[in-house]
């Protein structure tokens, strides 16, 4: 069954990310759209980006939703916006936070997050408590490297990378990791590669990919978020947000 | 010492929330300013509520302490925006939420929130696992009466109050009861004297009164929350959010 | 890429399991192999169940890597063997349990397991415990009907099914619900409908057809289960148990 | 509303705690009141020191309760026999060491304990756990100082605390301290100090004046401790212990 | 080996306990001694009443190791003093209650207690959490009877602790029962069979036989409770405590 | 009472395990069989051992009780077949491994394990989750030495389980150590003795003495594991094993 999954990327652009790197993912009778947003910061790394980014987030998983996509995953470790858009969707919303950290329980027994700055582990330990994966989180650590920065800072990022994990592995026991930033697309091979080197056979799980893997699954399943723990929001009159979609919400509502 | 709490009710005014409501919670010699929103929804029970109430109310907060506030309460159960108004801030700043879930700690062993509709349960059981109070979370009962509908609906709300509490008790085991929307203000004295009247001797946690006199006491103490936790977010372009108060965040981290 | 997963179903054959069973789960390209067991009991509901039935569940599992199978599925919700299974093997082993556990922590925030039968609340609570699912488990909630009658027992069972599911959805709060038994295979839609008609919009996972799934989606990505937390085993003289598989093992350690 | 808090110093007189140390800590209106005991030991520090100080404790806090007092504090951060002089009275009773883990949860994420001796470690991870802040508990770090040479060690106490400090932020990710002794009164300053010239913003919790304020705040707002968890016990032939309070208490439990 | 193990009621007599109650439990060999106290109440269900009991529960205990004993067993289910006997003695000091609880999870995966009265309900799941058995505690139900007129009430009291089991197993869940009071001694076998009849195999554990089994086994191997957990407390003035064991403790530690 | 305790040792023989090493553990009048297994390892130190020893240890169980024995202890801390065994058996069956770890949790407050080999741990920390030691479990340590070089390694080995015991204590805060393998035993007295040479008073348990004294009390007092927690299998035709326990577990059924 071919299948449409939106991926909103919830920054301003800053030529970062692009439609290619999607690419191959899926199949090839499948379609993968990508949208970044005009209202918000150029990367998600602090509870004000989030907030910031959030409400156009939504509007475009209600329009994606609208347009007829099957799927939206929001295209950020922080899954900012992920239970709001839940709520107005009826297609399945997925974030690569959430989905990795109980992927990570699959496959392993002990999970750390690589996340690009320090200030991220208790959001991210927070995530673990509210998503399920508690029970195998362990640890984040971090490259301290600011998102916008990790494409320029490629060079230095894998060997930060391979510190990072091995620091995860032999101080926190973990056994199974996690890049911790969406921006940190297609480097889990490098790591992998260089920790098996070491003498480390663990998975490294590479958000994205195994985030819009998962997607298509659902629909293929048919399969959905549950809206008994996220239902749809009762009409209310929406003060100083214009987007349209949020008008389109009502009329679907309405339905 | 003469304290300066301000207020921010992150909903669009619609006359439930008055400056009179918070007469009396301070001395004479203390001053309480309050402030709704403009861009947002009349009432918050929903995530999405959340996302579109809360770029506004971390502006509002910004704010507030560039004018000489001493804390910042923000006036909503479900403290939108708090996490992201701590990182802005270095005044305390305080939600009703997670002050009354860790009060209930100190009264109580078991604590159970009263919420006015069901479906906010998921989150008031998040809320409890991430600010520190699970080990006394038992349940949220709900009185299903939308927030909208709370100063219309009194004469019943009492009754129901009443019922959702002796559910919590009787069937959950709770010996503490929290009201899980401040739109329930003022509410709690009667409650309690209800349930005295059936023969439980309980406290009923109203969250804005307490949540008030705790900020007092921090400022008092020179105690406000971590920065380590939340630390100040670097500089970064602002998209399509209008508020000086952004600007402001820009000129005060250049200090 | 053309994937093939091996499935062992851990039970002698009954006429219960055939290879139609599971066709249509993956694309055209890719192969499904299955296979059942000849050294142990007609179905797995007890821990004696599946202590009889793991030996040889490790042996084809083994023997499924050494034939070129890219993935393993352990055709039975207890996952009997899997660890052990996963020690022996480099290309991803799967348990339908563990998986769909953790499946539905990403779906929901409170699941339920729909078992056949009540002695296995106990096995499914410690099976969420161990698999880092327990943050988002709530209940097990059973039929009562014994594995091998569950395919006479069709026109009782959905019946049944949407019984034990109310319960968990009314009684223990879940909003998401799990089918405790790959006997259960294609019951999740009608399940699922029936709630949709009493008004309880939740997803019901069907445990086989996510398991496969994710088994190619790993596949496709190179990750599998962490050596780390279960690492080959050295070897030693196994006595009493004349599977080529074991010597197989050996042969393989050499290398 | 003036308000009047008696400590009770659950020690025998040493001249280290005098009424002055209370001053200011309340409005001009209020009033603090302050008894040592005259059965116990010099310090509490160990489970025995919690035994024998215990009896007198809970009799000087009925006591108070039947002069007039609006609320008790009991001025040791292992807040013996707190939960006993809870059953015995209606109004609030607060001990420094729950209410202090408490606050640290609304301030922050992770919080640390600075105990004066290391064996105290086990009974403050204890306290966490049954006061509803295990959630957020991290560690306990020890000066080795014994309780009543904390005022000779002065001069080297800031330093010993500071290191702690470190230990604590450094070793266990703490975000938030909490002092974890009443000895320690008026040290935060110093130690907050010490700690922002090496770069941490974290908040430093002096118990008393906190638990003292909260005392007040509970007296407004009509407040107690849960009767429900800690219910007044029937009247019992109490037998070797001569304190007229215990025989006060049958008799207001006549009333 | 011939053991000596010495048991301290820690209530003032009433007749209920006498030497008798303790023969049989261990060989002919064995030695049993039996003590009651002379300061505190007839009967421990409160907070209050262990505060009253402690002191000289410690005292005897602190005798019955300088007069030979090998091991000492407090006699009720709340354990009253046991952590500051264990501080001042290097013998085994075992209570009823903590024993009763870890030996449950040894039997079954989910145990109750079934106690004197409700009121005790908080404390024994407060137990379950700082002994190491929070992980199969599953609820307390009581007979309300209290504990003086447990002999009076031997006529009801078995059906009402038939009553209090049923709820155990029906509604909580327990497979495995444990009796909360050591006043009770001796009905577990009642109990059991009245389960039996009703189709309820399950272990009901009575709480003094077992610990005092233990006491010996611990003796026979040389092990005794963790003195890292609970050091010898240093020598301190004790003010108002007059029985001579507290000076025997200073010149033990002398030593 | 005299009883009869009987010893699955499930490992083929090495002449590791000789009866003599359980003599003296219970009375001259008691008496302790010992058996070990034809079909299986040398030795368990795998989740694989584990599955190939399980099968014959649960047969020689169910022989033992149809041969009047009071108890059945399965000689090994992986406790292998544990459930399974007492699903089959009416007689208590005991686990070192789920025994020791609860034994430690009424000695201790923190217990760490010290294991043969690293990739245990995982597997006891789940040990821990599901046999209710959790709340007091603190770590795995390990040796490295395989089980079958045990006895070669006796001059090394006490160096090395000193060594990984002050780093449970040291690094882990541990004041309880349990050794993690029945290959261990006797080891516990030099270990505890070295340990007090360093200034650590800490309680040794080592799994069978304490096991099989547990066993016997058990008998004494006609307690049993908690068959609602593990139910007797109903009957079902197995396939592939002949030994004639399983035909007489029919049989045993049938009465």
């Amino acid at each position: 069954m071919a299948v449409h999954v939106h991926i909103v990327t919830p920054v301003v652009p800053t030529g970062l990310t692009s439609a290619s790197d999607f690419e191959g993912i899926l199949g090839p009778e499948d379609r993968i759209t990508f949208q970044e947003i005009e209202n918000g910061v150029p990367s998600v790394e602090t509870e004000l980006d989030e907030v910031l980014a959030a409400p156009e987030t939504v509007a475009r998983a209600i329009e994606a939703e609208a347009s007829g996509a099957d799927a939206v995953v929001i295209d950020c470790f922080c899954d900012p916006a992920l239970r709001a858009a839940r709520e107005c969707l009826t297609i399945p919303v997925l974030g690569p936070g959430e989905t990795s950290m109980n992927m990570a329980c699959i496959l392993g027994h002990r999970f750390s997050v690589l996340s690009v700055t320090k200030n991220m582990s208790a959001r991210f330990a927070d995530k673990a408590r509210v998503c399920g994966a508690w029970g195998s989180y362990v640890s984040t650590r971090s490259v301290e490297v600011p998102v916008t920065e990790l494409s320029d800072a490629r060079s230095d990022l894998d060997a930060k990378l391979l510190k990072a994990a091995l620091l995860a592995l032999a101080e926190d026991g973990a056994d199974t990791l996690v890049l911790g930033c969406t921006g940190m697309l297609g480097l889990a091979d490098t790591l992998s590669a260089a920790l098996a080197n070491e003498g480390w056979e663990v998975p490294v799980i590479d958000p994205i990919p195994i985030t819009i893997r998962l997607a298509k699954s659902l629909v293929d399943m048919r399969l959905s978020h549950s809206k008994r723990f996220l239902p749809r929001p009762t009409q209310k009159k929406i003060s100083g947000f214009s987007h349209s979609a949020f008008e389109m919400l009502h009329k679907l509502r309405q339905d």
